[in-house]
């Protein structure tokens, strides 16, 4: 899975001294409160918990399970909510109401002003507050890795739109661009700005083909507004029912790879078995569904319990597996005749175990290499299984495959609006809790596509 | 290349004691000579050299080069001949015939004395000199691994036909049936006989299907004759002026697998770029031929200067490149537009350099593992270069693709009849001489498909 961005060089950030961004607040800060209701919910280290989107019909039929997974209500409350904290806590809290009274860190009481800030400047149109790459991360990104800056609002010019960010997308393809790997991408250099996809209103426009306040597709990158060619821009289009950020998931550019990936890689027939190699993230959780709607036999494979339950029974996988040293007896199981497809997007240790009990006339599709996005060695397949498996092994680049855009499009929407295919989404708000989002993203803690709501 | 040959267990051998096949050389080695003339030329630790068989036509056309390659007249006359013994004599022999009346070692009077055993045991029929497995080998293969023994002739039965073995043939794949590592194939552990295809005349039949004095291809293992269902063997044709051997190699296994990599696999275009891994291997020297003919740019990777030749002189390739450090920019020259189509047939080192320079679209047919079948590390390719290439990757094995066999051997037998198409063979007489053979192909420096006449 790897998208280009636009390749528009980022407008250099200014980094906001401590300083000034205090004098702000005093000055601006609390004689505003956010147009949106409920925002003001996300801070205070208690944000929103991820919410898991289902599609409109399938949850509310009647016998189904309820919308959030059993596991979730398992979930301890001392844990901390997903978007809270880069780090959970260590300690159990008291229970109720006292938590939220106990002395708060300076980081927290600094995120939170940062929040602040971030809200007022985007409503008051001063600075476009924006998220930098502070250094380039060494292994799996943390927070600590990037700032938030203000950029200089920009004008628009002839032919040119603002676009205000409402949901921005995370995807693993930006990891590697940081630092300068991916493929195709201008590297992101410290001071760079983050590149990003995001589902955003159109609050200015200066060409005729874009009317203001319609909702919008953008390449804007980490940041709160952006003003973009209006040719770059794609109106949003999602069925009645399905939430506008399904642009960025199922319906988007992991919505595409997953597609093009099932069309043209995996081509499961009905009775096949197709593995997904992170069968509850943004790719796999269609791929998943596509292969189990194709009559195919669908295994995910996944990090946790609580994955591997929603991967049974929210996206309807026959069986979900647990990554690490049990894998391959849990396979082995899963997979009696062997496996016919297999859509990888992990690490190296589930690559090498899956190569192993391909099925002759295998087909496999390498779409991401997480461990390697983070650093790691380089991912390396074992020639003599492809050989043994008579394998295809196919390097999924979604930008090849936008010839089946139209054809992904009326597909997926249709079956989101039906309900046969749900999506699970992983949300935060704030851009100040970006960073700490694309951490959990890129250490495989999340649960589905990851957004960030601004 | 993983050819599956019958599955009949091997008959026990009976290991030959030194005492027993003296005494048989004494009672009636003197009395008997070769039916065939010249064949006692292979004897005396001057056996032929390897004979590189051109298609008529093509050689003799005038402006060409000689049939033998420039290199093989450089050699240096003190250089062991290909077939003469397992390692090349260490120090420079006086020049002209006193070379043939120095001492001769304990070494080479036993092989040449087991020679003339085993043609006498063919004549008389009283046994079967056959090739069995000593040990198991370690790395590759050494000619002390084998063992020469006598096997007791077998009865004839109905249905069944006597196999007067004419020209063995040697293949990689053989290497990983000795300790058992072959795909499918029966593992052959010590004493047991080495499997192996071979051409051969039909000397007795209980068989109406099959006539006695009729050419055949079957699976005969290493040893002079072999008694086998009348099922199992194939009529040779050839077109006229090419050899039977040419069954074997270009209108045989090595043949079909080139074929089928380069139709179903690698499938150039016009002007694409297609690298061969062993450029003048029994498989490459066709897959090469065939990638040129559909008028793609065809480089061969090969280990030598004398190969290096032979390619681009009488194979046609564009370009041959060495293998080894400086692989990597004589490939960048090569192939400045990056490489289109792949077919590996050697080693990690290769497979590295080549995936790092494979242009958008490639396809690759990963064919053989020649490193691999000698113990070494598993081969892996990098993900990451499978994904950057959108690349697409098969494994071969060539018992997929029967169904393309009669395409095969029409459109080949019309291109080595037309001198299109031209063989390069290895050669050398004697089956005592086929360990040394084996391990010179193991070994990589054979030059053309391996063959043994008896």
């Amino acid at each position: 899975m790897s998208p280009r961005p636009a390749r528009r060089p980022p407008p250099t950030p200014r980094p906001r001294s401590p300083g000034r961004g205090r004098a702000r607040r005093r000055r601006r800060g609390r004689a505003h409160r956010s147009r949106r209701p409920g925002a003001r919910r996300g801070r205070g280290g208690s944000p929103r918990r991820a919410r898991h989107t289902p599609a409109a019909g399938r949850s509310a039929a009647p016998g189904r399970r309820p919308t959030r997974p059993a596991s979730a209500a398992r979930r301890p409350h001392h844990r901390a909510p997903r978007c809270a904290r880069p780090r959970p806590c260590r300690t159990p809290r008291p229970a109720g109401r006292r938590a939220r009274r106990g002395p708060r860190s300076r980081r927290v009481v600094r995120r939170d002003a940062a929040r602040i800030y971030h809200r007022i400047m985007t409503v008051v149109g001063a600075a476009v507050p924006s998220i930098a790459l502070a250094r380039v991360p060494d292994g799996a990104p943390r927070p600590e890795d990037f700032v938030l800056v203000d950029l200089p609002r920009e004008e628009v010019a002839d032919g040119q739109v603002r676009v205000r960010v409402l949901t921005l997308s995370l995807d693993p393809y930006q990891r590697s661009t940081l630092g300068g790997r991916h493929l195709g991408d201008a590297p992101v250099g410290p001071g760079g700005l983050v590149p990003g996809r995001a589902v955003g209103e159109v609050v200015e426009s200066r060409s005729p083909e874009v009317a203001v306040g319609s909702t919008v597709l953008a390449e804007t990158g980490w940041r709160a507004e952006a003003v973009v060619p209006a040719t770059a821009v794609v109106p949003v289009v999602v069925p009645p029912g399905v939430p506008l950020s399904a642009a960025l998931g199922a319906l988007g550019m992991p919505g595409l790879t997953a597609y093009a990936a099932h069309e043209r890689h995996l081509r499961p027939q009905a009775g096949a078995t197709v593995v997904v190699g992170a069968g509850t993230g943004g790719v796999g959780a269609v791929a998943g569904q596509l292969a189990r709607l194709a009559g195919a036999r669908a295994v995910a494979v996944v990090g946790s319990e609580e994955k591997a339950a929603i991967a049974t029974d929210r996206l309807g996988y026959d069986e979900a597996v647990l990554r690490g040293p049990g894998l391959d007896g849990a396979l082995a199981e899963a997979c009696p005749d062997g496996i016919d497809g297999y859509l990888h997007l992990g690490d190296q240790a589930t690559l090498d175990v899956v190569m192993e009990r391909l099925a002759v006339g295998a087909r496999v599709s390498l779409c991401g290499l997480m461990d390697q996005y983070n650093g790691a060695a380089p991912t390396r397949l074992r020639a003599g299984a492809v050989m043994a498996a008579r394998a295809e092994v196919h390097g999924m680049v979604v930008h090849d495959h936008h010839d089946l855009a139209l054809d992904h499009a009326t597909r997926v929407a249709a079956l989101l609006a039906s309900g046969e295919l749900v999506t699970v989404e992983d949300r935060c708000t704030g851009l100040a809790d970006a960073p700490a989002a694309f951490a959990r993203l890129m250490s495989g803690t999340n649960v589905g596509k990851v957004l960030v709501d601004l």
